[in-house]
């Protein structure tokens, strides 16, 4: 395997920290590339086994959509092309109807961005061997963190085969262990440190459509497949050995109320009949019986460290639901902005992780809460018409004026702009379009009548954002 | 000691439960006596020595404000007319202003009711020694949960002396120890299990004035004593020896900024000039500075139990922030709403548990926000001209129509009506009172001009009382 000599890192500073990582998982690989790409000596701990030479980890979604953000922290630490080659563009949201006809909703109808469906387990596997290139990264696998003091740098790792413990003392300790983590345990003890964790009282499962008899994809591949259903929906993304990932979100109850066999297939000929040829009905029962739906949960922290010790990023800061497919991006972000940060303040820890914690917080509960929306939106208003109305405008308007009026979801997933920042200005588009609706509606109103009014005002149902945001957080 | 025999025990039922009370403080000592006298079999478990014969507890307040909820959980088992005896009533706030002049606001302006000051030591006394009284309870003191699996029921408690372990199976385990519990540690990790630890940006810190050199109280003593300070405040409650417990709180950059005596000294001759010879400047300044400023956390969860077998009451599983003086009331509460299901139940865990999670969260988080609210109004509202107009609007209309105007204090403090309800109490009285305002401002328009309609909209500033409560919330 080629290794880079220290000298070949770029942007390396004089202070050679030792950072300890855990977690190798995506976020905790791609940190510990970008923290090594500076010359700091990394031991990057995982609790599992090498995910290169493993099986399936169950329960952890196998695919995921690369979008802007993930892209930028991939491509400071040039991986964005070998992601991109192997992942496949969705440009748009293809919606399965209840009918079975389909319609096509464009992520981005000017320039056809789109966002990547990528594997879990490839991902990973990239980062791990580009991590494993860099001289001053030691991947060292199944430790188990099991004691220790973390806001001093000190913890102690035990090898899950030989049992054996290892008392490691680290500069910093960055927590990538996701929504579960274990660094975070001993913060959440400290006085002033804010931490939620909220369950939705939908569940997940997965099911999986097989290639055509070809070898070829059953759908067409650059599509985000939904079916929204109102209170539930299925999706299905596409891998790269033209299986389909298909995922059903749904309330507990109803996944309960399914008890046999064909209580499944009777549900799923009601609302999900095109699905059935295509996964099977053998493969369907078996797969939904196999697991139990699991749960989908929201962490917020605020801050993200508690001493200069100890920062959390990627899920075990900010764990999000899927529906905004940003988990991933706003972890690998996390990466991005923590490289800038050690550039700007020269590895001064004090002032990198304060820092770290007063910009980030607000970005991340932004993201978590329209996470939390976008699943109204994906299963139930994606068909209403208020809503593709008003997605209408938007492209209009971002058609005429693409630096002035960016619609929400481009500025999330196509740009940078800080994810509270997103917020706010889908919040002010809101208003100025409330506004424009209500003075065309008053001129309509003096000049033709009442029956034009009442259509400009459809226009402006989909509007209140922050309401649904509002309504949905768990108190 | 006089002992009850179980025959002796009312309510008693024939199925006699091994329950485990985690904390024998005030809310676990109470619960003892709740669930010891319907007959079963009680083990009260205690980290600490027993507060009989210990010395002062820092950092835990030493007085306490018992309302209604609290008196009714008490009289239940028969302890409401010993702690009555000793609480001093309050009847009224006592507001020393910045000039030194005194306002008071009666808490009930129609039946004199007042809410009683009561010392957090004497008032576990008199639950133990209850608790004691009965066979079936049993005291276990210095003992600390140290492993086990609650969702089975199943524990380890360690001797702080010996060191020796036990361990102990229960039908039940109540979990009463506290925002920072234990027996809640499990329970964080169970999928479904919604949980929020929200610090504010302020802490307190107690000071102490001493007796009059008469030996009487160097205050009138029925009242709560409130130094509204706008963004901070001071606030002073009777104890029986006729010394004052006086809680500063303030955000913790401005404790910071008090580094010397001279610092001290001058900060309270600007904001509590009327203080200083009341507490001393000698006691003051030692006082001040002999611990640093304590946090105050909110604990929310929703669910309180995770099996049959473990269940979170009191501060464990909601603590408040302290300035609706219903932390422990609502911890009593919670005593009569078990004591009630179990009867309505007739001791299957499984339903009580159940409906004990579902019907109490609600109220929980009602009284976990207005308690952040209320913070506010004792700093700042509670000297502005609108708050008093509109408690005089409020006592006016509660003198007139008392079943049909209850005033959001009166419902919290002096009735039983389930937190939430008081909160959309309010927001209806909020909604019906800007109609009339708004109807009110209208004729006067019409008549009478502009002038007069700016002052009714003054009347109008303090309703929104719900729009704050969103501001306060930690997202």
């Amino acid at each position: 395997m080629e290794k880079y000599s220290t000298k070949d890192v770029n942007g390396a500073t004089t202070s050679n920290l030792n950072i300890s990582i855990v977690g190798a998982g995506l976020v905790g690989s791609l940190a510990a590339i970008h923290l090594g790409k500076r010359g700091h000596k990394i031991k990057l701990y995982e609790y599992r086994e090498d995910i290169r030479t493993a099986e399936l980890v169950i329960g952890r979604s196998i695919n995921l959509a690369l979008s802007a953000r993930g892209r930028k922290a991939l491509a400071e630490v040039g991986l964005e092309d070998k992601l991109l080659e192997h992942g496949i563009p969705m440009y748009a949201r293809m919606i399965h109807n209840l009918d079975e006809s389909h319609k096509i909703i464009p992520y981005d109808n000017k320039s056809s961005q789109a966002i990547y469906s990528v594997g879990r387990k490839y991902l990973n596997e990239i980062l791990l061997n580009a991590a494993e290139k860099y001289p001053n990264i030691e991947l060292k696998i199944n430790r188990k963190l099991s004691g220790g003091q973390v806001s001093n740098g000190e913890m102690i790792f035990t090898d899950t085969f030989t049992k054996e413990e290892e008392k490691v003392s680290s500069d910093l300790i960055v927590g990538c262990d996701g929504a579960f983590s274990s660094v975070r345990r001993e913060m959440l003890k400290k006085p002033g440190f804010n931490y939620s964790q909220t369950y939705i009282e939908h569940g997940y499962l997965e099911l999986c459509i097989p290639p055509a008899k070809d070898g070829g994809f059953k759908m067409p591949e650059n599509y985000l497949h939904i079916w929204p259903r109102g209170k539930f929906m299925m999706i299905a993304l596409p891998n790269q050995d033209r299986t389909w990932t298909v995922t059903l979100f749904m309330p507990f109850e109803n996944f309960d109320a399914i008890k046999s066999s064909s209580d499944l297939l009777s549900f799923f000929n009601i609302y999900f009949a095109d699905s059935i040829p295509l996964i099977g009905e053998e493969r369907l029962i078996k797969d939904f019986f196999k697991t139990p739906a699991q749960h989908l949960v929201a962490i917020k922290c605020r801050p993200y460290h508690i001493s200069s010790k100890v920062l959390l990023i990627g899920d075990a800061g900010h764990a999000v639901v899927p529906f905004y497919g940003q988990g991933m991006n706003a972890g690998f972000e996390d990466c991005s902005i923590l490289t800038e940060l050690f550039t700007q303040y020269d590895s001064n820890l004090e002032k990198i992780l304060q820092e770290f914690s007063d910009q980030r917080w607000e970005d991340a509960h932004a993201i978590s809460d329209l996470a939390m929306y976008n699943y109204v939106e994906m299963r139930d208003l994606v068909n209403k018409r208020s809503y593709l109305m008003r997605k209408a405008f938007d492209d209009f308007l971002f058609w005429l004026m693409p630096n002035f009026w960016v619609p929400l979801y481009n500025s999330v997933s196509f740009s940078h702009m800080p994810y509270k920042k997103c917020v706010d200005n889908r919040a002010w588009q809101d208003k100025m379009l409330s506004k424009v609706f209500k003075f065309v509606g008053f001129l309509v109103l003096c000049g033709a009548g009442v029956g034009i009014y009442s259509f400009t005002r459809r226009l402006n149902i989909n509007t209140e954002i922050i309401e649904w945001i509002e309504k949905l957080k768990f108190n």
